[in-house]
């Protein structure tokens, strides 16, 4: 997969780039990721990329030139841009099946706003506005490092255990059951028995229903797209019972 | 404010603890970070943090000696942890409202998971559970840095420009309205002439509708919870027709 980057502040990707998962995935060859600054392309002279709303109001804009040219750049470097994603508070909420959707692409731009936002007519370039939540960041940085990091993990050979992506929070519909590691024994915490039982059967049985009892509790919102078998039929009526 | 971030990627932050919003904050001596590579606690001879589960199944956990030993040590450094935050995809989703209610805090320590999850005794030394949003991450870290960015904007003195953070999305309970800035004509793309008017109460008023049709078209839950002025309740009824 290519991804490409566009941002003011180049400097805030090098830990995550150089380091852990995307990191390796870059070593490996199966991810190429380029930042591009997109100041070196301001027909500005004093090399500026934002300038005051028109119609008043707080704080600088940044303005659609530069976007556009660094754009271009990069579409004659790469020879394509692929989907091109802006990070904006307004936009699709992203989520795990967003991160499955864009795992297919084979190539992704994001731009990274910066300032009190953007001049409205950057949205003429862009084919997806993501929000990875409803909170406000000084930037679209670590949007863009949120999005590549769910996404990149679900890429073919990128996490060394196969068995790992799938067994995950939200891709069965549950929260994750409680897991426990040595010792048995932690300073008097100990692990539930029936998880050192051996008894294969009975494991996986507490497992589906604490990861149903948690979601229960956490998310319920998380159920109601749900086709409950009739064991978890009898634990949502025993749960709801519980809380009358 | 004190922050103290417990990863086993540490060079995962320096981009992000070196430059922006929060390299400034740290700069400006608003903001104290300390990041505590956890795998240095480790009583493990082979220096390992993680074990296989008990009760079988993939992926290796976080053991819970690391991390009390690493609080243990941070508490002893700093006098106190303040709010202790594991990110986890079932906790409370973090939001405007959660990053206003950390802001007030002094100190804020945050757990950075990895591998397939954590030993659940872990919990034992956590006060909160969030996540960031509806999608799997490979470690903490990207979500504790999203967490410190929206949190750490909204301290006093932090950002330059004191008028920026009330005008955000979210604060208002609408979407931000599209703004523009020069030049009034781009390759073609202009501006809406209202803005270029002059006529403040004309300009408030259209960004105002703007705000809210946004708000309608995307967000509709924003509205749930809002008091309607007069205005906004005939561009909801004109917004409803314009639908069917």
């Amino acid at each position: 997969m290519k991804i490409d980057i566009l941002s003011l502040f180049p400097e805030m990707f090098t830990g995550v780039v150089s380091s852990s998962m995307i990191g390796k995935a870059v070593e490996k060859e199966l991810l190429d990721i380029k930042v591009t600054n997109f100041r070196d392309f301001t027909t500005d002279r004093q090399n500026h990329v934002d300038d005051y709303p028109y119609g008043g109001g707080a704080g600088m804009l940044l303005q659609a030139q530069p976007i556009f040219a660094a754009l271009d750049h990069v579409k004659e470097q790469r020879g394509d841009l692929g989907r091109v994603i802006l990070l904006d508070p307004a936009g699709r909420k992203f989520d795990q099946q967003a991160a499955e959707e864009l795992a297919q692409e084979s190539q992704l731009t994001f731009i990274c706003g910066h300032y009190e936002g953007y001049d409205e007519r950057i949205k003429q370039r862009v084919t997806d506005e993501f929000s990875v939540g409803d909170f406000v960041l000084t930037g679209g940085e670590l949007g863009a490092m949120v999005m590549m990091d769910a996404t990149v993990r679900l890429l073919p050979d990128v996490l060394g255990n196969s068995a790992s992506a799938p067994g995950d929070s939200f891709s069965s519909g549950l929260l994750e059951y409680p897991q426990y590691t040595r010792p048995a024994d932690f300073q008097g915490l100990t692990v539930p028995d029936v998880l050192l039982s051996g008894n294969h059967q009975k494991i996986a049985e507490w497992r589906h229903r604490q990861a149903f009892l948690k979601t229960c509790q956490r998310r319920p919102d998380l159920l109601a797209d749900k086709t409950l078998s009739k064991e978890e039929q009898v634990w949502l009526r025993q749960f709801k019972q519980k809380k009358d």
